[in-house]
Order: structure tokens, then C-alpha cells, then sequence
């Protein structure tokens, strides 16, 4: 992308309209197939069939299968908003409302969902999604954490953040990813009602 | 492998000696290799490399990166009986147990925790690991619960064994193969510490 605006940049010789339209296609298509195949598994030729677009196409915006999948694999900020929430509020129910608010986010809405499902199936074979992902569980998560009581011993907070925050990565990918049959099918109430004491437990230390 | 015993094997005609031994050096090779790269990053060129063999010599051996993965990839039978172990025993002090008892095996050898590592590396791009994983998590762990106590309601039982072993997965992997800087440095008494009783919390109900 350049720094032109749209109307500049469509006003060039050859440009075609209804860029931007193709290049928001590309990206939810990339997005979808990210989350669904992983890294590996995708290629741009797929990727442009599925937005319907010749494969020089996806090249010519995106350049390289690692670009496109940076561009796809951000957390979005209504789910770091949807994070910070949880941890507001009183601790009792704290373990609950952190659990909920994993599984809103990451089995919700495919907007939110599906970067982050990308970023998780990319995470061992991609350095930028191993990033990405370390990024997320140590700065983002324990952020919130640690945010929530200036005098706690940051340390400590912050270890507490990360113990949850890959356990509950690891019942995402356990239910959605590796798909354990006896997680898969279970309801996410139920979930939440087992996972949410164990959470508290990490979270909020015993006095 | 035939059914040959090795005598036998060895006296074929245009077999050398020393078979065996090249074969066992091999599988060190890709265990390690598999452990630390992944099933995506590994090469049979790297693998033979590193036996320091002919890569013709490992096709074969195994005839594919498939095969030899397989072949590394299984989970060994001290681990099982480890994990059965942190489940006998009372209620009380379940949850340190088991936590435990899976750092020790997936941090521990590296001929125990090498094929575990290779497993989970794979388990995302790689169909047979992600089947060994699902296998592992479902079959293996929820058995051991579910042996725990025969009056205990078994889909209860199942879920509950597989939160945990999906979220003791979720923990090893933040911390061994994402690398999240505050779970890869601390210390693992200090882990068990905070994640036994969050263990504790979903594998024993409270009346």
C-alpha cells in the first residue's frame, strides 16, 4: 500500500475501479482459509479462488504468502476490549467472567474469531504468528492482569496471567483445532462452569 | 521391517552390517529434529545429516517424511504409565500430582519428551499427529480418570480430564514452543504450585 489516498490512486493510468472492493475479498478469503487450513495448508492460488480473483492478483497486493498472512493475523481490537472488560469488576467471579470472555471472543463472531484461530494454527510453523501469539499471551493478557492491582508483585501477577492465559489457549485449541471429541461436543456453559474455578484459583492468590 | 529376525536379515546378500545401529541413529536424528523444528521445518536431508548418512539411505529406510514421522511419533509407554501413577492415590493433593507428573514427562528425558514435543509441533499441519494428540488427550488421560472412579458419571468424567489435559498441553507449549518469556523462565515447582490447584479444581467436583 502507498501513501496515496484512493481517489489519487485510482485516478492512475490502468488502475481499475473497485480495488479496494477486490482487496477486502482477497483479505476475508485469506482470513477464512488461514483459520481453516493453517499456514502451511494454504496457498494464494486457493486463496484467490476463493475471492474469485486471479492468483498475479493476490501477488500484486500482497507480494508473498507471509505478507498476506500478516496482513489477516492481528488481533483485532474489539477482542483485546472484550479482554480488558473481563478482568474489570469485583475478583469474585473473576475466573468466570476470563474464561467467558476467551470463549466469546475466540468462537464467536468469525470477524474476531478467525484472525485469531489463524494466528494460533500458524503460531508453530510461522515466526510471525509464534510472535504474534507470545506478543498476545505476554503483553496483551498479563497487561490486563497486572493492571488490575498496582500493588500486587508484578512478577507474580504476571505469571499468573500467563499460566491462564495458555491454559485457556489450550482448551481453544483442544476443542476447535485438535478437536477432542469429548471437548468439541461439550457446551460452552459447561465449560465455562468447570473452567471458570480453575481460572480464579491462578488468578486471584490466596491469602 | 520384515519379519526377519536380524540373523537371518543380516545374511542376506548386498545387506551390510550394521543396520540396525544406522536405523536407531536415524530415528535419533528425526526425533530431535522433529522435536525442534516441527514436522514442516524438518527435511529428510537435514535428518540424514545429522545421522550422518546418505539421504537415499533414510528414504529407504522409511520412503517418506511421513513414514519416518510415524515412526517417531508415538507415545512411549513410560509416560502412560507415569500419568496412571499421578492418578492413584487419594483426592487429596490430585491436582499437584498430575501437573507434575506431565511437566515431568513432557520436560523431563528427551527420549520420553522428544517424541511428545514432535507431537504437538505436529499436530497442527500434520494429520497423524494431530490424531495421535486427539487419541492421547481422549483415550489415554480421560482413561486414566475415569479408572479413578467407577460410580462417577462417565461423560462428567471425560470432560473433566479432557479440560485438563488440553489446558496442561496449552501450559507446556506457551511455555516450551511459543515461548512466552514469563512461562519459559519460571521455575517449575513454582508452576506446580499454581497450577495444582487449579487442576485439583476441575478433576475433583465439590459435592
Amino acid at each position: 500500500m502507498t501513501a496515496h489516498s484512493s481517489p489519487a490512486a485510482s485516478a492512475r493510468p490502468g488502475r481499475r475501479p473497485g480495488t479496494n472492493t477486490t482487496r477486502q475479498a482477497v483479505l476475508a478469503a485469506a482470513r477464512a482459509r488461514f483459520a481453516a487450513d493453517g499456514f502451511t495448508g494454504t496457498t494464494i492460488r486457493r486463496v484467490a479462488a476463493d475471492a474469485g480473483v486471479d492468483a498475479s492478483l493476490v501477488m500484486q497486493f500482497f507480494r508473498s504468502k507471509n505478507e498476506l498472512f500478516a496482513a489477516v493475523m492481528s488481533v483485532p481490537a474489539d477482542a483485546l476490549e472484550h479482554f480488558s472488560g473481563a478482568f474489570e469488576g469485583p475478583d469474585d467471579g473473576l475466573g468466570e467472567r476470563v474464561a467467558r470472555a476467551f470463549l466469546d471472543v475466540w468462537e464467536g463472531d468469525t470477524r474476531t474469531s478467525e484472525p485469531l484461530m489463524a494466528m494460533l494454527r500458524g503460531a508453530i510453523v510461522n515466526d510471525q504468528a509464534n510472535e504474534q501469539l507470545r506478543e498476545f499471551i505476554q503483553e496483551r493478557f498479563v497487561a490486563a492482569v497486572t493492571s488490575r492491582d498496582a500493588d500486587a508483585d508484578a512478577d507474580d501477577a504476571m505469571l499468573r496471567a500467563g499460566i491462564v492465559s495458555s491454559m485457556l489457549v489450550g482448551l481453544v485449541v483442544g476443542r476447535g483445532v485438535v478437536g477432542v471429541p469429548t471437548l468439541a461436543k461439550a457446551e460452552r456453559e459447561k465449560l465455562i462452569m468447570l473452567v471458570g474455578p480453575a481460572v480464579q484459583s491462578v488468578l486471584v492468590p490466596t491469602p
